[in-house]
């Protein structure tokens, strides 16, 4: 495939209004992104300017290459999260070798994202369940909170899993930095109640619903400024706070992605889970978006524009981006119209980054981890576990697994085991397939679960029927099955397979059908199908069971029992 | 679970006739076993006399617990060659620690065997599929003759693929020892004409085919005698020619695994890998024969009787074994009618070891190979590898691939990769349902796929009917389908999901669900189902799901559309 440039179709048509749409759209973005992207860096282990380094360059590429309109590319908190879990076994955070790595990494994970998107492999993404990314996105909240609360009190604890974070945080508890906890426990509040609290006051006090809501959007920059102002004032630093310090100023440098295979080799399963979770993040906010205004995205250009994104963070001193869930519904509901807006939140990040970074000097960090608190407790969501306990055991363990190895294990182990254990659950599922005899309902030409329903059956000719496509995994299932029915009924002469729900029967499963025909012939009875459906049937024509067949395939079980048992037509 | 005691039900009712039965089936079973006993003990790296050792215990073992009436237990090709690969790197083939660690692996599987049984996980055989199996029992067999071909040539060429024993033959093929050679062709050659040419010879002679049968039978133990005479008679060990030697005389020893948890921990995935294809092995023929008599085994007992059978194996000296197919045909085709036949196999065995082991003295080793290349050759079938091309290339992908990867990379690694392929081939099945846009046939309450069919269809109603359960893996499918159509139909107003192909819906699918209906449903259109099956319907009420649709859900899709769109009502 060769990916496409959707700017060709935006750019031709592009007008003043959507320009001034675009525009409005983009300077809210870029207020909200200025001290999460310097959060989200410090997350993941680097120097706070890396994170404006990543939110220009990226930004570019994916509305060149993006096929979403509203999507806002930049760093995550997940992912940077993973960045630090990947790049903490290789180097100490705060190197440059640190930062060398992560360039890398995102080197790695844009051309693993360009490469899937040219070779359409975008499904590979589907193989990551509801219940494995609900339990992997929250558990990685609780350990992304965890983390940041050696900022808020001072101290210092390292870990990349609960256990490890929280066994740190207990031996330092007596003895936090007093002044800090204080300025991030009042941040964290303030915070909070900016997002729960200030919009409903405001509109109360008689704005209207739009600024009330910009302004409440506005709540990380306020905090910033007035602890930045007080920090300064009362010389908080002096007292042992921890402050953001010098932010270099300019532009993104230019830079190179390590060229060590053996450093490539260990960062490929990270990349590759970087890369899956920042895409299935970025496509599931860009659908639901585009969807409301009957727009629609391409998965696989979406891995090229990502991938494009990703690479262009490697040459610019930038970390793996993805596409936010909470920018790019703020962009939407700001009004962005095209990634035009895209183009002038990087210019928006440019000029911060050139004229900004000096005023960033007496912010607090403890700040900067408040704003990080606020923001991915609102991703945990527990009561995932009780909705789907309440629907299927097999999604709540899915869920619970996931959720467990996340916080227990880290966020690599956690999400290949949620994968695993999702996969095998769903194997397990189809491999024990639902099985009835059934019987004629009387009065109907309708066959029903002789255990549910007051049918008529017949010693004589036995109907079952199973819920589901027959595979290798089920195939057996059904041999058993039939063999017990079989030696249940010494007076059964036919059994007669009902398939309306089978879609499939792979090679293995026609052995098996083989086999219980081979048998029933040896035991003197006869093996007939009915409701085969028409593209299964179209695969068995031409095997040699059919020819062997001791029964026949009959159109409906009705005309089955009809021919076969006619005595237990209902008297109508 | 507790394990039954089949002995306690055919036990009862013994009698003089069954014993006459079991008597003669055992006594053949018994001229059988001996030679190839000896064969796959040398085959898997051991003495010969340890093919003997393992050969009683486990027959009586078996014979308490074991649920088909004529499954014959013992040493056989696949699990011998499995088990060298296993040792190989452990210890050297023939040595003590070498037979330590074959009954330490013997122990191993036989404990995974029983726990699996007692924990019923039969079930995770299903998982090898026909064309996994069919793929490993031939390239398994083309492996094991490649590597008798050393003995037959009398020169030492070791590897445990084929790319590494072709390669040591070749260096050896110039200077094969000559006398051995001959007598190891000689021997094939006879072996080749006895299984195919004896027989119909014999009846054209004038036997009775039960007789001709028989002796055909005993042509590996003529082979054994001749060559063994002859050997003597004109001294072939004075020549350089290998011969068994001595094999000691005597009762199985009293023996017990190695206590060595790191070794168990190497040993662990090759004694379940052991265990699985053992255990696939034994209950497809323990099946096959017992449907002949309209009996019936139990899989989970199965794996009870063969955890037993290898355990009594690890503490008498012996190494893993399994139910062979060759060997329990032969018993079954004798007559055998109880499991007493094995128990009287063993003391046949028992009674080899104790008189017999003299005489085997100056047996060529290259009449042990000749034996096995002949009875692995009749594993072979490449012939699947067309039929599966025929019938479904994903089938032919799983074949395929296993084939060359036991060959190339032996026969755990084949078999790993051949069920992850198989695995991944049927989640990327279902992960691309086929999904069609359906249609009224006119005069009929019938629907249709509009791209074969000629349907009426409505621009304001779309009908849609997807042919798989829904989950994770193809839920976005869904998603990104439905978001196409309503992008190609600018009119549609109802998008009604035909649901009669749809045997499950998990929780992700439960979301895409929600997913769509929440777009179309800001797109100002109605999202509705039709025929729901029952179980499906049971598990989404009490979901938010049902509450907040946006349409209804219809019992038929005729109705769906006769209420929606009356217009294409066909005018009957």
């Amino acid at each position: 495939m060769l990916p496409s440039l959707p700017v060709l179709d935006w750019g031709r048509r592009y007008d003043r209004a959507t320009l001034f749409s675009d525009l409005v759209a983009a300077l809210i973005v870029t207020i909200m992104l200025i001290p999460q992207s310097l959060a989200y860096a410090l997350l993941a282990g680097l120097p706070p300017e890396v994170g404006l380094y990543a939110s220009v360059a990226p930004l570019l590429l994916y509305a060149l290459f993006g096929s979403s309109r509203v999507l806002a590319v930049g760093p995550v908190a997940v992912v940077s999260l993973m960045t630090a879990a990947a790049i903490g076994e290789h180097a100490v955070a705060g190197t440059p070798a640190y930062w060398a790595v992560a360039i890398t990494l995102a080197f790695l994970s844009g051309a693993m994202l360009l490469l899937m998107g040219l070779l359409r492999l975008g499904f590979l993404a589907n193989f990551l369940s509801h219940p494995v990314i609900s339990g992997f996105i929250s558990a990685s909240g609780l350990l992304i909170a965890a983390s940041q609360l050696k900022t808020l009190m001072g101290v210092k604890a390292e870990g990349h899993n609960v256990i490890e974070l929280v066994h740190a945080l207990i031996l330092q508890a007596p003895n936090p930095h007093w002044l800090t906890l204080g300025v991030g426990v009042l941040a964290t509040a303030f915070l909070f109640w900016v997002r729960k609290g200030l919009k409903p006051l405001l509109i109360k006090l008689g704005l209207n619903t739009r600024l009330a809501d910009a302004l409440a959007k506005a709540g990380p920059v306020a905090a910033i400024v007035v602890t930045a102002v007080l920090a300064w004032a009362l010389d908080w630093k002096g007292q042992g706070m921890k402050i953001v310090g010098t932010v270099p100023q300019g532009l993104p440098p230019l830079t190179l992605p390590l060229w060590d295979l053996a450093l490539w080799q260990t960062l490929a399963v990270p990349a590759l889970l970087i890369s899956v979770v920042g895409f299935v993040e970025s496509v599931s906010v860009g659908q639901t978006l585009a969807a409301k205004r009957r727009q629609r995205i391409e998965p696989d250009q979406e891995l090229v524009a990502l991938g494009a994104s990703n690479l262009s963070a490697a040459f610019t001193g930038g970390f793996p981006v993805t596409g936010g869930f909470a920018r790019s519904v703020v962009n939407f509901d700001a009004g962005a119209q095209t990634p035009a807006a895209g183009v002038y939140t990087a210019v928006g990040i440019m000029l911060a980054s050139l004229f900004l970074t000096p005023a960033l000097y007496y912010l607090p960090q403890a700040t900067l981890a408040a704003t990080i608190i606020v923001a991915v407790l609102s991703l945990v969501d527990l009561g995932i576990l009780k909705r789907t306990w309440a629907y299927s055991r097999t999604d709540f363990l899915a869920v619970l697994s996931t959720l467990l190895m996340t916080l227990a294990q880290g966020v690599e182990v956690g999400l290949v085991v949620g994968v695993a254990v999702s996969l095998a659950l769903f194997l397990y599922r189809t491999s024990r397939p639902h099985m009835a005899e059934v019987g004629l309902v009387p009065g109907t030409e309708h066959f029903r679960n002789v255990l549910r329903h007051q049918v008529s059956t017949s010693a004589k000719v036995v109907g079952l029927r199973v819920d589901e496509s027959l595979y290798f995994a089920n195939a057996r299932a059904l041999e058993d099955w039939v063999n017990d029915v079989v030696a249940e009924r010494p007076q059964a002469r036919h059994i007669v397979l009902q398939c309306s729900a089978v879609n499939d029967i792979d090679a293995s499963a026609l052995e098996s059908l083989e086999a219980i025909d081979r048998r029933l012939r040896d035991a003197g009875m006869a093996f007939h199908l009915s409701e085969v459906k028409g593209p299964v049937m179209d695969r068995l024509k031409g095997t040699h069971f059919l020819q062997a067949l001791s029964g026949r395939v009959f159109l409906s079980h009705y005309q089955a029992i009809h021919e076969l048992a006619p005595e237990i037509e209902p008297s109508t």
